[in-house]
């Protein structure tokens, strides 16, 4: 303290310390301007407190509270399903379908050339250090490639890399939404849209999809639910927990009502491409106009979603997003960097070397199950399973009314535990009660075993309607 | 359509629709209870639209704007960067010592230990999967006996997983602050924490570091800045600018003015061990009541910051954190997965198998590095460098009164590109003008180079101070 001088002055942009330091003078940098701005008081001090405590009201005791932000972060499939009762039978081994992650049966590995990819990435020494926030140059030139077609053509500029698609979505929603805008989210849905959208103080619309038309979108409800604080519309495809595919006419319909009300996309299409029979076109590639951010990433068809290689395809015909949202992006983007630069490395080798025998494999592997677990169920009274067309999930509807045993869908997976030791995820948790869903990546004999038990199930708790129950229902 | 008949009924939980698809009937699922009420109305319709178009005021032209979050994220080393003419010198190659990366010049290589657990882990086939939102359970396992001490113990429960020590800091900083709160950030200091809370609505109080007490806080001013809103400050070592590293003593008064104002600690530590003499004590260690979030990570000490393997440790020695803080964070990482699952599955081998003589071999290249780098720098007239205890950084102090060819120090280390092809980073990026940052990461033979660079380059604009010369200042 001894060697040391204050030499305080006004000047335009506030208060700037002239400090002697070892004899050394240095110009605004010993004792910081803003510092001193902050606090509101200007001090020519020579000896002692530069800073005298102001009488302030401060804290007297501990008090450390989570935020509001934190508070308002809600997974539904974690708060239901940590409310069950999941004690499965004991003479029973236990059948999961409820889980959406197909590695955890290990009847689906990834392909070796994804693996030998790492490996290389690793060996190669060259993928240890920062990308770009917005992912390796390379990387994105080869997701570009890998997604671009004459109708909806990508660049690298196109592409931002991200952990995972759910890092994807929340870049998404997070560059086009402010607090107090709403978002329409399908309904059933992915549960994530909601979870980041009220943690940012978002408001979500649930637009209906209708089982009875293979989950297509009640356009009619949807548009019913634009007003002028819709930020964007979010279109699942293919979808979970549906495993429906839209067909070029719905898509087309649905960019119809975007384009009317001039309200963006955010287009999930983790699971494009994994679609059983033809293909099923992005979104994107159909619009002319309407401005899109198609998410997606490695972590379904490439069958690796501990990884969390995540993108966004910037789809903007129109100039509509313009520099500004791309701008955005790549700020978001600069909060928390994204992906591991190992997966980015090995990026353009899994995109390109990745043989087409693996992906059929998948397909026709989920077509199977899908096709065995639909036809079991549909023959069980009471059950009304809906048949996918791609991605790894099967809705299942549940006629409540006959089964008087359970109050709701939550009720009756439950005891599907309790007495078959078979879990299902209850549809409620995508905000869709009394429906359950299955995931069909579990290994052909436990499908055909779990659909077992869950006929006799049914058997058990099934009650036929009569005119006597219905009167009783009121 | 045909086949369709809604029957609305009310009930205490809003509006239930009762859908006939099919010819089967089911409960509340067809026509989504939710959909119709989010709308305000209440329909019954047989046949034709459900959702009659209601006059609400729509867009009517594209209008999308990137959101206040986007617009609010902001990287100050970007936008002076990219605001710098960096054109070097055609004549000399350029020397960078700007980029915080250890990993660009291939120099300082991770360890094959390293490289290994990666590869394992890839083989083993075990890690493809999700891996739970907070990490896996002997990854985090691994982390908390590697940094578990008598004075401070953890377990895996107090470990959480996260994508690079910047989710972790973005993690604590959104479990701990709300719009409005204020947080306490070093001056010089790391500029992720200002661009994150501003982000988020949260105000940032600079307190000053000190360089002639080698960088210790100016604990008067820190104290000063604390109101009933301040909801955490940020304290980081060793530092990220200045390489310092505070002893026991200083901590313990840090832990202190924390106590007495009840604001918890949340610590940047992802230096931590990467001390050239000795070593630091992390703050938990010595605190008996500050609850205390420190971060963590791979990227410095092991050398692979693109992996995006970051920690939160979380001491909370009198439940002042608790279990609503644990749950805050918990909830926080169900956003977004954190770090890729290959890297958390080598983490255990990687923590357990890397060689001291690889911590060594760093930390006496980075010492010896500083030690030139500092020794260069010191005889030259008009720089103020200050010697680091640890980190890979080192502040210079410019005399901008003997450089009256420059404005600042921007000015100073754009001019330097031009001349010298060396590029430093000015300190103007961590809110501290009139100094500059070098990087010691950088190979020996170009540290020499770049000194010498820089020494021609002072003695050719520097000029001796005068009365005369002083009295123009004015
Ligand atoms: C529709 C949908 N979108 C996004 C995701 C998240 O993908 P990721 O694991 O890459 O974050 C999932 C994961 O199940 C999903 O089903
Ligand atoms: C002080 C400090 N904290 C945090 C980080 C971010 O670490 P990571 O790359 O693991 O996100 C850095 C990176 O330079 C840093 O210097």
């Amino acid at each position: 303290m001894e060697n040391k001088s204050y030499l305080v002055q006004m000047n335009g942009n506030g208060v700037h310390g002239k400090t002697t330091v070892n004899g050394k003078s240095l110009n605004g940098s010993g004792v910081n301007g803003k510092g001193v701005h902050a606090n509101g008081i200007h001090h020519v001090s020579v000896n002692g407190s530069l800073y005298p405590a102001k009488a302030k009201s401060r804290r007297q005791k501990w008090e450390v509270k989570p935020s509001e932000m934190a508070k308002n972060t809600l997974n539904p499939i974690r708060s239901i399903v940590d409310g069950m009762k999941l004690t499965p039978n004991p003479d029973k081994p236990m059948i999961a379908l409820s889980i959406g992650d197909p590695t955890v049966f290990g009847n689906l590995p990834t392909d070796n050339a994804v693996l030998q990819a790492m490996k290389d990435a690793i060996d190669s020494q060259k993928f240890n250090g920062y990308a770009p926030s917005v992912g390796y140059l390379k990387s994105r030139k080869a997701v570009a490639n890998f997604y671009s077609c004459p109708e909806a053509p990508l660049e690298a500029e196109d592409v931002i890399l991200a952990s995972g698609c759910s890092q994807a979505i929340d870049l998404a929603i997070s560059v086009l939404c402010n607090p107090g805008d709403n978002i329409l989210v399908p309904c059933p849905g992915f549960s994530l849209y909601k979870t980041l959208a009220v943690s940012m103080g978002i408001e979500v619309k649930l637009y209906n999809l209708l089982p009875e038309k293979s989950w297509e979108i009640d356009l009619q409800h949807m548009e019913s639910l634009i007003d002028e604080r819709t930020s964007c519309m979010i279109i699942t495809n293919p979808s979970n927990p549906c495993g429906s595919v839209f067909n070029k006419e719905h898509l087309q319909k649905i960019l119809k009502v975007a384009s009317k009300h001039c309200v963006p996309i955010l287009a999930d299409e983790i699971y494009n491409d994994m679609v059983f029979q033809g293909c099923s076109p992005s979104l994107a590639s159909l619009s002319s106009d309407v401005p899109v951010l198609s998410c997606g990433g490695l972590a379904k068809r490439w069958l690796v979603p501990g990884w969390r290689m995540g993108w966004i395809l910037i789809h903007d015909r129109n100039e509509i997003f313009g520099s500004q949202i791309r701008q955005g992006l790549v700020k978001l983007t600069q909060r928390i960097l994204g992906a591991c630069s190992i997966v980015q490395g090995a990026l353009d080798s899994i995109l390109n070397n990745t043989p087409q025998s693996f992906y059929n494999h998948t397909l026709s592997f989920l077509k199977s199950n899908s096709e065995i677990c639909f036809n079991e169920l549909s023959t069980i009274p009471g059950l009304n399973p809906i048949m996918p067309s791609g991605a790894m999930y099967l809705m299942v509807g549940i006629h409540m009314d006959h089964f008087p045993d359970f109050k709701n869908d939550v009720d009756f997976t439950e005891r599907l535990v309790t007495e078959q030791s078979v879990f299902c995820l209850p549809a409620t948790a995508f905000e869709y009660p009394n429906y359950f869903r299955i995931v069909v990546t579990v290994p052909e004999v436990m499908m055909v075993e779990a659909c077992g038990r869950i006929r006799e199930f049914c058997q058990r708790h099934y009650r036929p309607l009569s005119h006597d129950s219905n009167d009783l229902d009121q």
